[in-house]
């Protein structure tokens, strides 16, 4: 599945449009209903009318870890007032968040304080928390509702969009999970603001995957602006994310769970996942291990049949997003890990 | 829910036909395919054929107990065969093996022996190793294929059909869970022979609330053949647990994730629930739970209008399927407990 890397040769380099469409209200439907997204500026004043009528009378669990609540707790939480409660739920940062022990205890929780079938859960965070949330919402209760608030770039671009929830065991990455759609998905561009330099070359990896993958035309715009995404252009990320996000929307609605078309979006995934897994899910960021598992694809895919020309400029790209050294695993375990990915 | 208690006064209390139409082949439609059962008397050898097919050229991890597999694994295992690879993962018999530490165990077991997206699961035993392993298998690397073979009464009438998967938390029974139909569901009668009289007559406490919510033939069916079934004779159990799992079939087919209707099949289960939470999941079976539950929800019913005399035929049979005593538990606990049922 990783063979195939769909580019055209001579796509004009345009400039990024000033501002993607704001907050562009978009609607994903797939086999259990239909997810609606707002992307793009705005998108957070957007939410508070859809957002009050899916709280209005229900207890809610906020999923969120201490570093976002701080940073733009302060522009959503008005937003829940609707709901009868509010439980705020805090997880660590990043991977280690995705454990069966925090995944326990956040049950457990959610039963002592009073949760029921019609309660919401509010994924509020990067990749780790949305996955992490999916999940737990999906199977408490035998699923509840949940809404996703991707904080980073990865997120918006991709985590938060099309239900794939898991979370991880010592064996592999993302191998237990389910597919649990959100009702909403709200990517403020704001919350990007704060994002650390590393968390936004690391998205920008999946924003690269996407466009490789779907969309010459927007390969390009991001090549071209370059310098501009990573130096964390406002109105730059903004257009970025949206774009990318509303072709993963159509990939996901056409193939929900990924039965084919959708494997596409998993493009460096097995190897990303197995250095990931490899480094004990520590010192290394999903993102940058997509680029070096793309990297390594990208190897395979030119005896294949990649023009070299595509190769190069996605190579080039890569490594301006995510510099070497390399992540130090060891090659032995990695081979172990790559027969178990699904 | 548990306030209705729909039953005729004037059935004839006919006898139970000598023996239900051989493994006859039943369908459940649900909203993500189609679940085949097989029922009855001749459901093993029927499901050879089937089985075979949905095995053939895949890894196979074989759910069950010590008990059940050496009672009965000599039965199943050339039906087995066609798989590449049969791993056999035992659980503690009961409600026990619902833990979230055994959920992660069987997981990173399925991993390590390397489990894939297309592997099979099948769950070989009771209502726990059923409810066990649907979870398991529904969210392995976000869902893989699985079969029931339920081999107690209570299983075969009602935990086995209808996709309902769950573990238990230390908080609530069945909090955590998904609705995964399996693909399969053979129920052969002869595995009951070897039930102790306590798990059948708990079976049949199930059996009793399938037909006193959905066929108030049936339920006459039951008290006139009630010394025969409560003797374990095996062609009054088969008749009476194909014909309630074909009752089951249909309230889930018209209600595959209990949005209206098939919440009449939680007759006497939020008490039996609590009942069962307040034990510490030890010393009472589920249909025992189930029946105190609906003795209490009886005394309920008939001052908002179910009639004496039902109340009174329901109360008789309950009482001598499950004599007195009733468990032994603390009352603020149990008002405590009931508060979290879904």
């Amino acid at each position: 599945m990783e063979d195939s890397v769909p580019m055209e040769d001579s796509v004009p380099a345009e400039e990024l449009p000033p501002s993607f469409p704001s907050a562009a209200p978009l609607a994903l439907r797939h086999p259990r209903g239909t997810t609606r997204l707002l992307l793009g500026e705005g998108a957070l004043a957007a939410a508070a009318a859809p957002l009050g009528e899916w709280l209005a009378g229900r207890r809610a669990f906020l999923l969120t870890t201490p570093r976002v609540w701080g940073l733009h707790g302060g522009s959503l939480g008005p937003l829940l007032a609707p709901a009868t409660a509010v439980h705020r739920l805090e997880v660590p940062e990043g991977e280690a968040a995705k454990s069966l022990a925090e995944t326990g205890r956040l049950w457990s929780a959610m039963l002592a304080a009073g949760g029921k079938r019609d309660s919401r859960l509010l994924a509020f965070g990067g990749g780790s928390v949305g996955d992490l949330g999916g999940f737990v919402a999906g199977a408490f209760l035998r699923g509840i509702a949940c809404a996703q608030l991707p904080t980073t770039l990865l997120a918006q671009v991709d985590a938060a969009i099309g239900g794939k929830t898991a979370i991880d065991l010592p064996e592999a990455k993302n191998s237990v999970g389910l597919f649990h759609h959100p009702d909403l998905v709200v990517a403020e561009p704001a919350w990007l603001r704060t994002l650390p330099p590393r968390e936004l070359r690391a998205g920008l990896v999946e924003a690269v995957k996407v466009a490789v993958a779907l969309d010459a035309a927007l390969f390009a715009r991001i090549e071209a602006a370059l310098p501009a995404l990573l130096a964390g252009e406002p109105a730059a990320l903004a257009a970025v994310a949206a774009a990318a996000a509303t072709l993963k929307v159509g990939v996901v609605e056409a193939d929900p769970e990924e039965a084919g078309v959708r494997a596409v979006l998993n493009f460096g995934h097995t190897l990303g996942h197995a250095l990931e897994t490899a480094a004990g899910y520590r010192g290394l960021l999903h993102g940058e291990a997509v680029a070096w598992g793309m990297r390594f694809a990208l190897r395979l895919a030119v005896p294949r049949g990649l023009p070299a020309v595509d190769a190069a400029r996605l190579e080039r790209v890569l490594s301006e997003v995510v510099p070497a050294p390399p992540p130090d695993v060891d090659p032995g375990a990695l081979a172990i890990l790559l027969g178990r990915d699904k």
